[in-house]
């Protein structure tokens, strides 16, 4: 009698039909003898809704709304469907119960709009559990200590997936979606795209951070630190989906596993900053304090004495950056910000990589051989990522997906 | 530097515009120098979305959803609103903070979709009026003490923005509503209905509870018991509106301040229920646990050593009140129930009756003009109610309202 904790994202759940169909996946897992947890994301388009209906009353004041009142606006989305859901296991005669983040003492700290799990209170859940109840999580969400409402950044669900996973020591964490599993690269872009049986939590990660919108990077790292494998399936269909695991002996044996791409990357450089020691620091150290991840760091110094340091963020993160990069440069008394949303970064990977050498040289000649320009390049152990023109973004995925054979299995 | 407490109901916060609106006589009572919160309803038609959204999950499933996830949903209504509230307020440059029912420790029983305010806390909200904030608190919520979200049934926002006044003190219950205030009888109905400038609680309560919408009797039983003023106001534009106090010596010489038409009533008749001591109590016990308010009970003794009791509900009651008589018939071993939903009830309510005479002379006098055949006859010391049929609802109101000439200043 191990716990499954299933999440569905707001696709699999964006009707009533659909919100059946779910509980369908639910009933079955109670009737194979587990134990029940399920975390579900907000309803099709209801975020985006949310988000219009905030930026309609904010109109054109300046800045933003308060963070806190957007999670306390966006968090209802989760908490509209987890009753849906309760409701459709309970008219087909199975009790379930509904949480929001709040309601299970899911603490975060107060960053609000992308705030992190610090604690997860599993009480509750193993006692409704035990009462052979199935128990509905709301994703995305929870609460700091004092209460106020937080949310988890987009695809926060899996993140409450993984933790629920991880704190419950449940067998398996199902993440039910709208696509099959995981593929060598986005079928949409590269039709001969394969699905993945198996990958390890690393690779995944590296995809993740790459490109891969399945799953966060931040959710796999925890699943992998807790070890929870996470079993990416279609909600709509049975199949065999893949599974997230520890990397094995066979693993290491595929130099490429997978390859992505990032469409929505913003350079941005800042010139005639003070090339002081520690001025980059202070730049990067406000940046950070915004949870703002930057990718692509390179600098520069100019032969007045000033330094130009470029780095890429997503197109997400330019308002808040455009914020906190002003003041800093401001307080440093010199510097500009030139920003260009151009930009995108190929990329691919695989664990067989660290045994393997010729990886970079196939992938560059196979860029070469499109006339794909490179305009920066960074790896780790197991990836190899090239900053390209946007225009090319797509014609360098099928490049490389070509050159290392992903279509054939 | 009193305490206002605001309270804007759902057609006054129905788009972006409106919240505006309300936003701006939010500002204006801050700058006049008060501490402001304000309690707010689901945008518009929510909170029936809501309900249709559960329905189409139900589907054809017996009964209905279970309460506790209805309140779970329907609360997200409210909590939308706090958060747009926030943003406007913002958005004009006031600082402002949302809380929901649970946020701020609004404690009620565990009645999910008719819950009644415990206890409240006012720690959190006049800690954050001292650093000179506006606080946004949702109507119509609460939580259990351990957690559950309930409603407070429809119109709970007045029950939430009278507790508030009185726990918190405040000189006055503002409630923004789409009406100009309370008026001699309904105006939609009666063209020549005139706005009553002051009212005491005891008359408002005696017409809420027979059919005047804008104010729950359960509301202004509460704001009578802590003496605190409710001004009922149009969100729309300024206007006089109408105060709710406790009752002054002029008031006395009003004998008749307005009438009312309920018509959406169902007479429930029990028959042959086994006729013994403590039959028809037991019956009237479980429905009064079921939160059902009945009215208009009548008892006839049957030949064979039956009885026959008939009562009254609203439509809304109706489902719950099948389950709990069907049970407790079959428990007593006999008897059946009809359901007659085709019945209405005309009152006129008024201090002056108490030292004053001839009024149901005249109000009797006025239906039998008009041919309206008076089924049932119910009064309070300030009261006159007469139950007729709903075909003669409307016609049966204008003849009380010109009989009375309530019409006139």
């Amino acid at each position: 009698m191990g716990i499954i904790v299933q999440k569905f994202g707001g696709t699999s759940v964006a009707t009533a039909e659909k919100i059946h169909r779910a509980a369908k996946k639910v009933v079955a897992a109670k009737q194979a003898g587990h134990k029940v947890v399920v975390v579900v994301s907000a309803m099709g388009h209801t975020t985006d809704e949310l988000i219009a209906l905030a930026k309609n009353v904010w109109g054109t004041a300046a800045g933003q709304p308060p963070k806190r009142e957007m999670d306390q606006l966006l968090a209802t989305g989760e908490q509209v469907t987890i009753a849906l859901i309760a409701m459709a296991l309970a008219a087909q005669g199975h009790e379930a119960i509904s949480f929001t983040g709040g309601q299970i003492g899911l603490i975060t700290d107060a960053f609000h709009s992308k705030a992190r799990i610090q604690a997860l209170d599993t009480k509750k859940i193993v006692n409704e559990l035990d009462k052979g109840k199935i128990v509905i999580v709301a994703g995305f969400q929870g609460v700091t200590e004092s209460g106020d409402v937080t949310t988890l950044g987009r695809g926060g669900s899996n993140a409450s997936l993984v933790a629920l996973g991880a704190v419950l020591k449940a067998d398996v964490c199902e993440n039910f979606t709208d696509v099959d599993g995981i593929y060598t690269a986005d079928p949409r872009i590269v039709p001969d795209a394969r699905l993945i049986k198996e990958i390890s939590y690393d690779e995944m990660m590296e995809l993740s951070s790459v490109g891969a919108s399945v799953l966060q990077t931040r959710a796999v790292e925890f699943a992998k630190k807790y070890n929870v494998p996470i079993h990416v399936r279609n909600s709509q269909h049975d199949g065999p989906g893949t599974m997230i695991t520890a990397e094995t002996k066979a693993m290491e044996h595929i130099v490429v596993s997978g390859c992505a791409l990032k469409k929505d990357l913003t350079r941005v450089t800042l010139k005639h900053v003070p090339d002081q020691p520690g001025v980059v620091a202070q730049i990067f150290s406000v940046v950070g304090e915004a949870n703002i991840v930057v990718d692509d760091i390179i600098q520069n110094t100019m032969e007045d004495g000033t330094a130009n340091v470029s780095f890429t963020v997503e197109h997400g993160d330019v308002a808040d950056l455009k914020i906190v990069v002003d003041k800093k440069l401001k307080e440093l008394g010199g510097g500009s910000a030139i920003y260009d949303a151009n930009l995108a970064k190929v990329s691919v990977v695989g664990v067989g990589m660290k045994q393997s050498t010729g990886v970079a040289t196939k992938m560059f000649g196979a860029l070469a051989r499109e006339k794909v320009n490179i305009q920066n390049i960074s790896t780790s152990e197991i990836r190899i990522s090239c900053i390209i023109a946007k225009a090319d973004a797509e014609k360098a995925l099928k490049a490389v997906h070509a050159a290392f054979d992903l279509g054939k299995a």
